[in-house]
């Protein structure tokens, strides 16, 4: 069975939810999930990482704090150097989310942080694919999936005084449930064609 | 008197209302100001390059097509590289806005491409300073400005079946009029601190 | 048999001949390749663009002009806003190349750029997977493959005063090599995967 | 007197050194300077953010690790959140550095994060103004400042496996000492013309 890891830093819980409607996407596109905290994997040698290592496909994801991702997720990234020296890691599927407290908020540069390692880990980069959002005047901005308009990854929205119960809404949710489903079904496919 | 000129260049006429919106600003904030379309400055030996020599300030703009700048923007990008291989905008002020058809809708790259070249000519960059946008719950993200929160400089949104007589709307126009005011001070604080 | 298509635009040759070493890549990786230039592709009625459409994997190249890729190729990105709005690219391999007169040179901000473009159209980001480059005192910088240290894309180096014969020399055209055999190979597989 | 403060984080000794070539170039230019490490400024409430609060320019520095600035690094930057909040440090001036085991080595992503940071808190973003670097046949990569051709701040190299004595090489660090000296006059300019 194809495996997922989804590997998250989540400060308030905002985006351990969204971590959490992933993992039922990637279950909805037939695969297996994991879902680990990046504060569990700061360190080379301890923690989980041989789930990492056994999965097809791994999701990156983290707030948008001060204009990228968080330093606890940086911990995580730091800590998979030596997976990066000897590209244990290449080959495999990898996507990317986050959350900020704004429409844009500076999340494109986490994405873009997010792709980036995995570009040195050369993995492949899968994209949510929830094309349009909210981009004509009929268009709803509360209830359309993509409503901000991300395309690299899940871009979503928690205001600065929400609980994780309110936010990210529930289109929102959805995106993310996308994201996993496509990320399951791309491992798949990968893996057969091998 | 400071000068401070605005090269643009708008598809559909949104960007040409925000540009309109930033030297409102700009006049606001007590300088002089030039709007130049990018179609005008395509050529490195044709158009009026001579006031973005003079002027003290240049704010570049361009809507988002397609995840960045578009083409005709890039060509006046081209066309001012022996400009840059002279460094003759060195120590200019310089900033920069874009729209595009969605709240985020990659507009992040199209800021960054623009910071970008405002480094390669040894530019400083301005920033808009309208920080913190819609961003709680009691926020109400029609009347916010920079509701879409960007920090590089003016993102501003109009959906793809609109007229630029509806969007930008005012709350982001008075965003651009502060951007303009804050570039007309800092150019005349830097000119007067020479 | 698989099909990889490679656009780019080359403003002075070497882009051109980079373009041709990827090609070379594709073969090797067991692929048809079609080289097509961006310059034929600059209006979306109007050229080769049932070759794109027929491709299992894009790639796409463009030296970098005053910081990201060139108008030409910017014209081609915006000729394929209907296709983006008809997500009729979804699914398909992407990757990127790109060559500028230094080392970093602003490429990254290129790469990034071809990236977002992909991501936009919901296609799967292809790295070139040619890990370190130089990076150890023992390594020679003029020998190294991916000797500047990219990973999202390809990113070469040819001096502003060289032709095409001369640069990018043979380890940058090796490691261009590299990424179109890898593309080659992972669209087999995707498609073998279907 | 004009202040300037250098906040880094340093892994190895590398970007320290760095970051006493930038404070030589500050002194060169006629400002006070202070260095401090980020390791000290990773609480909101603990270390010496008056020393931040007073100066009239703040330069960051850090490695880039994984893709990006470092996690001690993003801890000063999250440790900065409530000063984002009361926008305390807007209208100081900004700059940046980095270092990698290569040439680009996601370097660019390192820079545009710094920028983003000083955007957020709505300071100026000051460039070295080293402009070309090695970009003709008969520059010498070895000897050429700004070699690698960094626009956005200080991008330097230092082998993975190299000593702080001997890299950043002294090319690089002259590199550095323009930007500091930059930096300072730009600064007073800047105060003497409020």
């Amino acid at each position: 069975m194809t495996k997922v890891a989804i590997v998250y830093h989540s400060g308030y819980g905002h985006t351990a939810k969204l971590a959490e409607a992933i993992a039922e996407g990637v279950t909805r596109g037939g695969a297996e999930v994991s879902l680990l905290k990046a504060d569990d994997l700061t360190k080379p040698d301890e923690g989980p990482w041989d789930v990492l290592q056994e999965a097809d496909a791994i999701i990156f994801g983290s707030p948008t704090y001060m204009g990228t991702a968080t330093a606890v997720f940086q911990q995580f990234a730091e800590a998979s150097s030596k997976i990066w020296f000897n590209q244990l890691w290449k080959d495999k599927l990898a996507a990317g989310f986050t959350i900020s407290a704004s429409a844009s908020g500076d999340k494109a540069e986490t994405l873009s942080r997010l792709a980036t390692l995995a570009s040195q880990h050369s993995m492949l980069w899968i994209t949510p694919a929830v094309a349009k959002g909210y981009h004509a005047k009929g268009d709803d901005y509360d209830s359309a999936e993509n409503r901000n308009g991300f395309y690299l990854g899940v871009g979503a929205f928690a205001p600065s005084d929400s609980a994780p119960e309110e936010f990210p809404h529930e289109p929102e949710l959805e995106t993310g449930r996308k994201l996993g489903e496509r990320v399951a079904k791309a491992a798949t496919r990968w893996m057969k064609g091998a």
